[in-house]
């Protein structure tokens, strides 16, 4: 294989996803709902679908016309400035191959990313594709671990990693798989450095609609001088449940997202018609119904809110200690109170989390997944304490889990 | 931008298609059909969209099961080899994506690709993208050049590219532009230069199914010693009249597979479930009824079969003398006779067959696509005599085309 690749093959989804679905558990583990959109834009998928030869044909290169449109005035009032549907916007397959083309298109031979950690585990190897090296800081608990908005970056670390080999800082907010919610202070700080560095900030809101308690989505990019150096990636999978559709896109200023399109064009070229033109229809839906209760984009962070208090409460009374999110649909837990006998000799070379989640699935039939994955090998020893549930599930499927959690505490 | 994408940003089907759409013309361009896939497989696709909450959330990131299991069924009997589901296909965004992933798996730095001219355009920037150099190899016309039957490889020219840079070959049958059908004798040529270098064959067969006049579709990796060194490319989009869909696959030996789903984790993923459930089903009734008069596969080259005859002789009649494809849906016309005054200062610097292709849009309302396009820059300056236009266009769009160049017939 070509040098590029070496050292990036493995991949917890794909272990992991292997794994649960050989033990036929119950699934907190991947990040996807398992209900259905809703049902409107089901209709719309439909609607598309049955809507005549074009649906079935090539749409324009870097984005559905009227996705790109549509998607330029909705982002555009939310993050305060002109979006050029036609420059400003790259569609892509997924949030992922957002991600992937911004790290080929803007990172070369020996430069430097910074990327906070914990974070999305993909950063890494596309990074590393890309030729660039990952450089971490992580969030840390400042005091009770209890909430997540307790892990903060600390300022002067983070400025002593920006130097001129830094080409970009990854950010992810609300973050998986903490939860937490970036306050426009902190991203101030970050805004800060990356205009005094002259750097690009790569900015993963994918769960940009998930936000509880109060917490409220800042995008980097509203930023005064930031619109012109961020990448902001956003999924239409994540904001309208649909994550098996693979739309995403990557907005921002022109001169940058042309290097963005270049990469498209010569490794995927079209997406799918049919889901644009049915995820256009969905933000043309919420883009009218924006701050109003029929907005999915509301009810959908009110449903999950709920499910939330329901797993945490279901956490905490069978002693895993949860850290509450903000935001996103992750929840992460302390396992080191836990006196497990992990005597499976298949993974004793394993990190402790890795170790503790094959033996919930295999021994109790519930999947999720270990926490160290989202760090970097350096700091991956000092979290191997935590494990993430994913909440975005069905009240049957949570159920399911608790009843799983309360027979082995039960049983302890 | 990064290194790997300097030099890689120009593409045919941006600015084509662009200019197209501006001048709103008869569109005998870029490769689609204006028709709809059988009804079935809408259907199929229907079906799957309203299928349940599955069908909208990720499915296996290598390829949907129902999808890779049936390939391996219905393709195994094609080569006559055995094919593993889960280590020997990688389902991909369209074939586009799997030639991408095959270029970045197995290409490294300074590695040469022998690549077949004329090619479909997008082998190039991806072989520069992954750090390789593109070694060309015309197929020139050996007598007349009436049917591409006469266009073939010089075995001595082919034979002194191989060197122990090479890494790979790509061949393209049926081939696009010119519709030539590889026999088996110069796939045997090709084949034993492969196993003498050690080299492997990237065979894009996007047009497997289409071929007229008796010429048969032969699969290299069925020949002796190539299935271990062969990855073939297909494409749902071109086998089911919808391009739109984007899903395509890669196939060939489990080893190097392997690389090729590494870089597919890295770069995009997990493909549109639905959309792979729908390829599913069309493959599975294709299986069961290959080789009838209802496959699809037969039925589309027959229906092709007459379009291609119709635009030929319409070609014939204006004076633009076609080269007869023997697969594919294209067909290239030589322009050398034409004598049109092509004095738009705009496009000056440009080849003869881009100027006229302008020309065409602009002035005639007919879009079809330079053939130089598909030459390296090496050899470009031979080939600018010669367009192509697509005929797997609605038999109205194709008499368009014929009003419109029989109205410019008559008025020289």
């Amino acid at each position: 294989c070509s040098k590029e690749i070496e050292g990036v093959d493995k991949n917890i989804w794909v272990d992991f996803t292997q794994l649960a679905a050989d033990y036929q558990v119950v699934n907190l583990g991947q990040g996807f709902p398992d209900f259905s959109p809703p049902s409107y834009i089901q209709e719309a998928f439909c609607k598309a679908v049955n809507g005549g030869c074009s649906m079935h044909q090539y749409t324009r290169a870097f984005g559905h016309p009227p996705l790109v449109s549509i998607l330029a005035k909705f982002f555009g009032r939310v993050v305060g400035h002109e979006i050029d549907a036609f420059e400003d916007i790259l569609v892509t397959v997924g949030a992922y191959q957002a991600l992937f083309c911004t790290f080929q298109a803007l990172v070369d031979e020996d430069d430097e990313v910074i990327i906070v950690e914990p974070f999305f585990d993909c950063y890494q190897p596309m990074v590393k594709m890309a030729g660039g090296k990952g450089v971490y800081v992580p969030l840390r608990p400042v005091s009770s671990v209890f909430s997540v908005a307790d892990w903060v970056l600390s300022s002067e670390e983070l400025a002593s990693k920006f130097n001129p080999r830094t080409k970009a800082i990854v950010i992810n907010t609300p973050n998986n798989p903490l939860g937490k919610v970036y306050k426009r202070e902190e991203l101030q700080v970050i805004a800060d450095l990356c205009i005094k560095h002259d750097v690009v900030c790569i900015s993963d809101e994918v769960y940009e609609w998930l936000t509880y308690d109060g917490a409220k989505h800042v995008k980097i990019a509203s930023l005064p001088g930031m619109w012109e150096r961020t990448v902001t990636i956003g999924s239409g999978g994540k904001s309208f449940s649909a994550t098996g559709w693979k739309v995403g896109w990557a907005i921002g200023a022109g001169p940058i997202v042309k290097h963005l399109k270049t990469v498209h064009q010569n490794s995927v070229y079209h997406c799918a018609t049919a889901a644009q033109e049915a995820v256009a229809q969905g933000f043309q839906r919420e883009y009218e119904l924006f701050g109003t209760p029929d907005s999915y984009f509301l009810q959908l962070p009110e449903m999950l809110h709920h499910k939330r208090k329901k797993l945490a409460t279901c956490l905490e009374s069978v002693g895993l200690q949860p850290v509450l999110p903000e935001g996103g649909y992750f929840m992460i837990a302390d396992i080191s109170s836990l006196n497990v006998d992990l005597n499976d000799p298949s993974t004793q070379d394993e990190p402790h989390d890795y170790r503790f989640v094959k033996w919930l699935i295999k021994e109790k039939g519930l999947a999720t997944i270990p926490v160290s994955a989202f760090y970097s090998p350096e700091h991956r020893k000092d979290f191997e304490n935590y494990i993430r549930f994913c909440f975005v599930k069905e009240d049957s499927t949570l159920n399911a889990a608790e009843d799983i959690l309360r027979k082995w505490s039960d049983g302890k």
